[in-house]
């Protein structure tokens, strides 16, 4: 999507060649950043540092670090050593393991000699299809947004609420949630779009609204507490957010704070959807609520709050009492029967065990 | 409540039998600074500044500005003075009016020479009512704690989540959604309290959690997000949160982010309850989401949070990118329906008209 009138993504393979530019997320929105990665080393510490971020993103720059390897040396013991480094990077993250796992089907069985060209030929393949399964993402979610704007009449933009950061800069370029909007705001339709700030980490206010302001998507930023009363007051036409792992019966686990916005969009008649690449169901489990563990992060993202000084400085100060203790548990679960569909890149399916077998019959 | 082991209220005359001592409650939680009032203007500034702020306490301390007043001059012009600029210190507070109308009323047909005196038993009147009130709150709501407990056979605290500071720090004494708790701790009954962060202004964070850890109440900080996972979880027994305004069916109008909790509360079979004296119902209201005008307050609440840093000063930064607009609703309404009891200073009365007219017949 675009910075400053210039399309960008979020990784790229440099003019030289072989390095690889990302942004430095960490420094959004205060500053943008360009970053260059010349060895494994350098993508493993741009995700471990969370310079780069979201699942899609975490994968694509894995498997690039694995090419910026090869680049350095193609032998067995040099790439096992780099898929070691990249791999402890940021052990949960699932898309990360198999992005790994797919370079490494990409060079076995080559010469040594042909690796380095196949490396960025792979990565540059989980980069692409990333971009084709959100382009198909926002084809699909796009009808959901041409009703609401039809049954406006024009005479007002489409008003779309959002939760946290699935946005391009989770992936490679276009996002999750965000991809049925920038495709509508491409097919000219008018959208707003209500940008929950999203506590503890803010990825809301200072990751989605700055790629909505740079692309040029109208949006108003909001506390999280604020969506109920806009959906009271008919403010929000549809809801659209992401996902981290979605279960075979279409529960979903997300940011949290994601399941009270689905429990306010239900009382007020709002449909609330589930954009999704299919890559993030998990087909063996089945009760959301139950079944996915909740990740539970240092109470610091709640206590302290970084941002910029009036005089242009990065600073972090404290806002919670020193002896106060605080919980961060980072993900919650949105049972199926608040979840109106799941935009899926094959389409949008019910959010139930038959809509998701219908969709993908082959994993049933 | 306690601050350090020792009793305080948040208003009181001082040693030397007229000047009026208040917390500085913008310092909190980084620093506990008493500030003395020696004028009516130093009580107006003390609002206008929300060194003092929460209804009854601006209430309180509007009262005790007249006292100030009548004690430099008990004349008519100088009182007269004194009404119009405390009035126009908050000119939103309702019970700042009501506080000095009650104030007019007890100086009326007075010699001026009686007039100091009189001013501060008025005062100190309003203030002494707050707090039996707040009593009054705290003995209504305890036995829906003690019954919480008994369903839990002492073998766990019981999990209060609360919204906001409804608490001492924004009455006289007790608080009102807190007065429960501090009624329950007070008589042994183990308990643990959820505190909202509650953005934009973060009230929970740096209010609720502040009095309650110096009063040595158990609990625990988290972002206004997290409470539909907690009660998801079984980890929430109950909900109190205060209003700042009811109407006669019920509805209730408190700060942001309330009408998401309560939703929450219902999908889980969580209690729900409301703390209120009696003086914040508008008898005249049926409606709470048609007909309570909801206030939007500067979006700089949102964009920019203030807190203490590592070096120990306190600075303000700014969290959402300088280019886009924020919007910073200040109040939503929870329908009566999600309510499962309104907590009076006369009792527990159900969420509706016939509820309230029954605690309040000549309301009605």
């Amino acid at each position: 999507m675009k910075i400053g009138g210039v399309a960008h993504r979020t990784i790229w393979v440099e003019p030289d060649g072989w390095s690889v530019g990302i942004i430095d997320q960490t420094r959004l929105p205060h500053a943008f950043v360009t970053v260059t990665l010349r060895t494994a080393e350098d993508a493993a510490r741009a995700i471990s540092d969370m310079e780069v971020r979201g699942a899609p993103l975490i994968g694509a720059t894995a498997a690039y670090g694995m090419a910026l390897a090869a680049h350095a040396d193609a032998g067995d013991e040099a790439l096992e050593a780099a898929d070691r480094l990249l791999a402890a990077a940021r052990p949960t993250a699932v898309n990360l393991r198999w992005a790994l796992d797919r370079m490494r089907d990409a060079l076995r069985n080559q010469l040594p000699a042909e690796r380095p060209r196949l490396a960025y030929e792979a990565a540059a393949a989980i980069a692409e299809e990333d971009v084709q399964t959100n382009r198909a993402l926002g084809e699909a979610g796009l009808p959901l947004i041409q009703r609401a704007a039809a049954a406006k009449q024009g005479k007002a933009p489409v008003n779309i609420l959002t939760h946290c950061n699935a946005g391009w800069l989770a992936t490679v370029d276009w996002g999750t949630a965000t991809a049925p909007i920038y495709t509508a705001h491409e097919r000219g339709i008018p959208v707003h779009v209500w940008v929950d700030e999203t506590r503890p980490r803010n990825q809301g206010a200072s990751l989605t609204a700055w790629e909505l302001q740079n692309h040029g998507v109208p949006h108003t930023v909001v506390a999280d507490n604020v969506g109920g009363h806009l959906m009271q007051h008919g403010m929000v036409d549809l809801c659209i957010v992401g996902t981290d792992r979605t279960t075979a019966s279409g529960d979903v686990a997300n940011k949290i704070g994601t399941y009270l916005k689905a429990l306010a969009a239900r009382d007020n008649g709002v449909p609330f959807y589930v954009a999704l690449p299919s890559s993030t169901i998990d087909w063996r489990l089945s009760d959301g609520v139950a079944e996915i563990p909740i990740e539970q992060r240092s109470g610091r993202e709640l206590s302290h709050v970084t941002g910029m000084t009036e005089a242009g400085e990065i600073a972090t100060v404290r806002v919670v009492p020193a002896e106060s203790p605080v919980a961060n548990y980072a993900f919650d679960v949105t049972p199926a029967r608040l979840v109106t569909g799941l935009i899926t890149e094959r389409g949008v399916a019910p959010a139930s065990r038959e809509g998701l077998a219908k969709l993908f019959p082959e994993k049933k």
